[in-house]
């Protein structure tokens, strides 16, 4: 195979394997070419990627050793997508009663999902994350977009019982938004014991829904790994969650005057993107 | 820029943006490239993807042409993972009691949703797709992969009232797996009039919750485009859908005997492969 084609092959490959390593054998056999000439594709690979900032092709030495790609977007291209993120939050025609914020668009948009999926990706890229989790409803294709940028499982917890999920551990935590005690629960088989996880969700209040997932994760004997939001919205009390990333903050929402603020979240002062 | 960067910009640049149509200029000015330099690149592109039965490069003559990147899978490849994954499906260790099956495993694993969004896209690539449905929750993960690789919105319809939605329409349905009514609803602004929807869920026995969503695309002058679910399972009485596709088919589940038969659904004979 020419290098031509080679170089379109790889990238595909690469790109659909994310955060997997590949040998360097396993190229060269699968192109039938001598490893030199991989190892000068990779390296026009990796040039190519680092110069828009959007994802790394790593090396890694040794006889255990070839090459990863990590999803990973640079500082410029964050801030860009985030400020006009934030820009299209701050649409009034998003509010809802009760102080609530239509987001059902940009939670089931590809191009939203990707880029967002890709931010978080970037954030934990290198934190061991071996699984993401959230509670159901609306975080669930945020979990599946960072998932498939770590290629780690997503895990749902659920509201109620549901007889298609077996056996559950549940825990009880405070709802911010309804200020109720609720309960979430997650099959006991949706995570090993020592898994390191990554919480997601879509909207923070009083942070209640995330430190129910915290419990989970808990009971499980797992470790949580970072906890990370689309949007924290203003709250008048402590919250329950206190070290986590947002990747828009909500600063108001007034439904009298028809007025949404939002700015980027703490995600660019909370991310190392020194990588390229 | 060197033809070899080029292709990798460009296999990257494509891939990230399915199903649309990039103008040949476009790429020139990216690139600095004589228009008949990115041609030829673009034969290359082609002639890869082809020769994996992954992926289709569409080219577009004319003043407004251009190329277009339409993630379709070959039908060896997608035999040989149905083959795979009814395999997997036929574990007794998913049986729940009820005759449900754990598949929560599969709706969460980025390699599965890979390849189920890819399979379900190829089967409906040339079918004006312009939104993909379904309902919570287990369906959520599954219309996000097609609906990345469709390169469409998905929306989710909800079995309770949120007040996190708005306005919503709301229908009855009957449920197949609790025989009783139910009720689901989606929010007013979720989709436009007279938009092409595709119908999607994790699960049918008796095609109750699919009738349930076309009844939805029909209370907002929608259409159904298709109706696909990733298992169709043993259904005694007549089933409300009758035009649906299935990827896994499964024959049987015994609990006593702790037996699951599965098979490749109606997928394969209902998809035209014929494209490379």
């Amino acid at each position: 195979m020419k290098r031509s084609e080679r170089l379109v092959d790889m990238t595909k490959f690469l790109m659909e394997r994310p955060h997997t390593l590949i040998a360097l054998p396993f190229f060269a056999k699968r192109y039938g070419a001598a490893k030199s000439s991989i190892s000068e594709d990779l390296a026009i690979l990796k040039h190519t990627l680092a110069s828009n900032e959007d994802g790394i092709l790593e090396t890694v030495a040794g006889a255990a050793g070839g090459v990863r790609y990590i999803p990973f977007l640079g500082q410029k291209p964050a801030e860009k997508y985030l400020k006009d993120l934030a820009g299209r939050i701050q649409d009034s025609s998003r509010i809802l009663p009760g102080g609530f914020l239509y987001l059902s668009d940009i939670l089931g948009g590809p191009y939203d999902l990707e880029m967002i999926g890709k931010l978080i990706a970037t954030r934990y890229a290198y934190a061991n994350i071996e699984a993401v989790m959230t509670v159901e409803t609306r975080g669930i294709s945020l979990a599946n977009a960072v998932a498939s940028y770590l290629n780690v499982p997503a895990v749902t917890a659920r509201k109620r019982s549901k007889v298609t999920e077996g056996a559950t551990v549940s825990v009880n935590y405070m709802s911010s938004s309804t200020s109720r005690v609720a309960k979430m629960e997650l099959p006991t088989r949706a995570l090993d014991k020592d898994t390191s996880v990554l919480i997601v969700d879509d909207f923070m209040k009083g942070g209640g829904t995330l430190d129910g997932m915290r419990q989970l994760v808990k009971e499980f004997d797992c470790q949580v790994a970072g906890v990370c939001v689309l949007c924290e919205t203003e709250y008048e009390e402590e919250r329950k969650i206190k070290d986590y990333v947002s990747l828009v903050n909500i600063d108001q929402i007034d439904s009298e005057k028809e007025i949404v603020l939002a700015q980027p979240g703490n995600f660019l002062t909370r991310t190392n993107f020194d990588r390229f």
